[in-house]
């Protein structure tokens, strides 16, 4: 039986310990020696020591400069990825951190070029791609069913928007968001974005156009293959939380739904009624949170390259700020005008 | 029993016959006096007259100077449209005319200023508004159940290209095939576009490209009241006519699917397959070709407002030329720029 | 051009104007030359001169002793349907009889004999056999595509109980409602009844009980072939009128659903919701009642067997009769003891 | 934090297995002790070694006579389930045993007496009570939304048949397969059977028949509250496990269907196709698994009644009986023949 890998977990607030319950109750082989949160709850802590976590802190530097930790999960706020991520390449360890790497994309370079000078693993936190529906989609598109890939149509609407607060330092729908959908039409088209048009509104909370944001969008995202996607997204879909993909090729079209609690249908005098999508990103993807795992602990124990690197973190921040500059200015943005991706 | 409405159908190609099978069979109250179609082949002449039609002619004079025609089906080529509709009207015969009215936006002008002047119903064949999924769809937004609309998604796919003859004067993609989703936005979104931007590729067959027409398009509409549409087309849809629409508002969304043969659902060891969809717009819409005519013989004979008019007919080729340039000139462009609607 | 067949509709109640609608409007070459109806209403023979009837009278012998009628469509009462057909029979015409043939199987028989000695085409109204989703079901199982039949699972409920005074008339829900699914599931399976086990019970309105009578049912069918049918039965459906079948094979399924007015699916805080079947058998079966004539003129002008004859309808009635003693003496009740088919 | 719940788990085969992986990677708070199982392979005590059992063994005398051990699961061959469920109780220790309890309805009486004279929780493993769908189910029909329930139909189909070496043993499809069926159909009409009816046949594999067995059944349940059930079942569906119920009443319908991998749907020529359902139970009723664990420890802590008891054991092995018995008398069989329920 090979030894344990050992991690640690900076940040435990709600994804943090999505993270840590993960490994605990589903990840054979993989111990959380340390979670370093200054703000930890005495909740999360509980929880934490009930999971077997040996040593709960404030402090990420226990972490960082600890020689048994080979993995960190970087689960802090977005302002601290970067900084974190690089020390713990420095020390030698693997990286999970979650999404965006930065909001500041030369922040994502410098950070990249001391992952790509460590040698380590780095997998950045876009969970869709290992959901067992959005894995369905790719596995049909790769397996030609569809032949290439001409249209690909996103739509990507959360329950209700999150605080205003949170809001105003999101980086904004584009940057919050969209960014996941970004980077799954990447994945699934197979190429690369070269320009991007964005239509926002707002239509849900006229405190979110204050603070200077969308909570209405239609982006579209032409590839260098000649496909093209349009994503749509909203802060609030009244019916919760939808997350749709259809791909259309010159064979056919490959569809996913969404995912609901149960089956079941009721048909009564008011009609045929089934069960609203699964509430939000929690529950229909805790699956992709742990297979996310699996894939990165995988590339670890076998010196595989991480399924989504810091590359996918950093092109689709890119696409993110075109995206906004474009809804801004009213005008495709060119993804060269934002920056020099071969840089 | 109020006697008949007598009416003239110039033009006996396929959309000619269809409406001269459909008020034969199933409109009562209407008789087809006389049918023209300098081209009109036996086989055309022959189904005529088993439907009753008392003189099949060459010349459509036949039908403006007769002063028992009441009414004028315009089924013949495009560019006849508007002198016959002219010429109908002064004859002071209400007409249904094809769509388009005309490619030329002034000369759809001119011929509206003499609908107005001669003060008889002139209706468009915009179908679609006609279907019943459209109406159900659209009996759920005007009963308020989803709200303000946000956002309005059209996938419209026809299951192979019209001969590239063909499609060298049909004035292109978005005059062509996509005007019957920009008037279908319109009618759902209860606004009127502003701007249009529109991304195209040719991915099905370069001869279209060399055409000098796009055969995959991806197409936003801004809305006065702040909806915005995406409708996306191909010229070649794998598995069929592919017409879908989903409106997305403040509380809810609803959505249409497309129509098949049977409800048949075979299960076995490849998987659970159900019925492509009914393969082109003669089987999809026939019982929409049905309730336009029944809805314009109800407006003559009832003096109401035809329930698709000559403005409607002008304002989704002005759509469709201001998205012809976006694709052209690769930038959002103002129904402004286009012409003055209120000219 | 063929000239038209001439045909003649005893009884101007639901059905027979739903038949001379369905010729008048839909089915080329046939002329309904007369109809006859006692108690014939005002607005029944209105509408049947605007559909070009030539002679409305209350006798059906005008029908009967024309020798411009070839075929004749029986519409009137039940106990009428036996003595009409063996007239019209010996008076050279063709006939089409509705369902039940008669309530007495020992008249049924009579009522064969005489169409066998005459030879004329005799086809029984099982509409459903020409509903497009059950053909589309029956073509499944002919194509092999589920292999060998074993189990056929079929559903009929109505969206509500017809009055207690025709309830007590009727036959009970075996004759009146069942017999329509013992015919399907004899279509579909291929092969013959060979046992009858039927549970049922009154739990829709006491007063079908007090008439000795049963609103809902579960019939088991054994057949020769091995396969086994259950059919469930009820009077009463609150969200309309549910007919589906699934047929289960060697190699796999197949199922059918029932049809709504459209594919419209609103998506809200109270779920995902989409229509509810048609309302009832009308709306259901608008275009197998008109697949039923098409077929029957074709085997009247290309001397063809009727696709449903007397045999059919003999036999369903039979499977009813024994349902409807399984039911009342709790056991098996097999087709031998009610009949003897080869009689 | 309360101190964990010992268990010891009899018998490591495939559901004991199942239960090891899911009490160690889902249930907080359960620690399990020993394994015993006579016929322990390598893999399996390498297995249990890693999710942290301390003892792995050959007698289950060890668990049963281990003070420290609060809780039993019986995972064993069904004929030791009566023995060990007895032994276990006069030790004082909580049962969770496998259906079915026995083959023998007395030894199974024999055992209830030992499990009510001694007082410790008794559960049965009926799973699917647990299951998503099952539960969303049940949810529905209590809420009143149907009302009262008229007809009961429930779907179910292996992907193919165990080992004919295994049918000679289990009791037969009633005992084996369809006792779970009969346990859900109680659970869900809220009565208790009072006749069965089964018609059987053996179409799927003639070894099967030559074992004294059926492998197709369609079996009638009469309840005391005058609802129906049918249950039609099969040990081989080509397309996968097919486990589908409805439920119709006074006020409508409810229905789940079957959980497949995604959601994905594929359009191309040959149509549009869907997953097949989840392979077989393990795939299909995992959560179910866990569930019905969370369940029966919520029952040992809080001092609950277990939601599946003894008694549910019980009677659905004797509706078993009952449709064993109608097959071969060919003939509605009594409950109350079998035994005495209130004995």
């Amino acid at each position: 039986m090979a030894k344990d890998v050992i991690v640690g977990i900076v940040g435990a607030g709600r994804i943090g310990i999505v993270h840590a319950k993960s490994i605990a109750y589903e990840i054979p082989g993989v111990t959380i020696k340390t979670v370093a949160d200054p703000y930890l709850t005495d909740e999360a802590a509980a929880l934490l020591t009930k999971l077997g976590v040996e040593n709960v802190t404030k402090d990420y530097k226990e972490i960082i400069n600890d020689p048994d930790i080979e993995a960190v999960f970087i689960c802090s706020s977005t302002a601290t990825h970067s900084p974190i991520s690089q020390e713990a390449c420095k020390a030698g360890k693997h990286v999970f951190c979650e999404k965006p790497v930065d909001l500041d994309i030369d922040k994502i370079k410098a950070t990249l070029k001391v992952v790509r000078d460590s040698g380590v693993k780095y997998q950045v936190g876009f969970n869709r791609r290992f959901d067992h529906n959005f894995m369905a989609l790719k596995a049909a598109i790769d397996s030609g069913k569809i032949g290439d890939v001409h249209v690909l149509k996103l739509t990507s609407r959360d329950p209700g928007p999150p605080p205003i607060e949170y809001i105003k330092v999101s980086g904004g729908i584009f940057y919050d968001m969209l960014v996941h959908d970004f980077d799954v039409a990447r994945f699934l088209s197979g190429s690369e974005v070269v320009e991007v048009y964005a239509a926002a509104a707002v239509r849900v909370d006229e405190e979110i156009g204050k603070a200077g944001d969308y909570d209405t969008a239609v982006v579209t995202l032409k590839f260098e293959n000649g496909a093209i996607a349009v994503v749509d997204g909203s802060r609030k879909a009244s019916y919760g939380y939808d997350q749709r993909v259809e791909v259309f090729g010159s064979k056919g079209a490959v569809a996913i739904g969404n995912d609901a609690l149960s089956t079941a249908v009721i048909s009564n005098e008011t009609g045929v009624t089934s069960e609203k999508p699964l509430h939000f990103f929690l529950e229909r993807y805790m699956g992709a949170y742990s297979e996310e795992k699996v894939q990165f602990f995988d590339a670890i124990r076998n010196n595989k390259k991480p399924p989504v690197g810091g590359y996918d973190g950093l092109v689709s921040v890119v696409i993110a700020e075109a995206a906004k500059r474009s809804a801004q200015e009213n005008r495709p943005v060119k993804i060269s005008e934002i920056t020099d991706l071969n840089d």
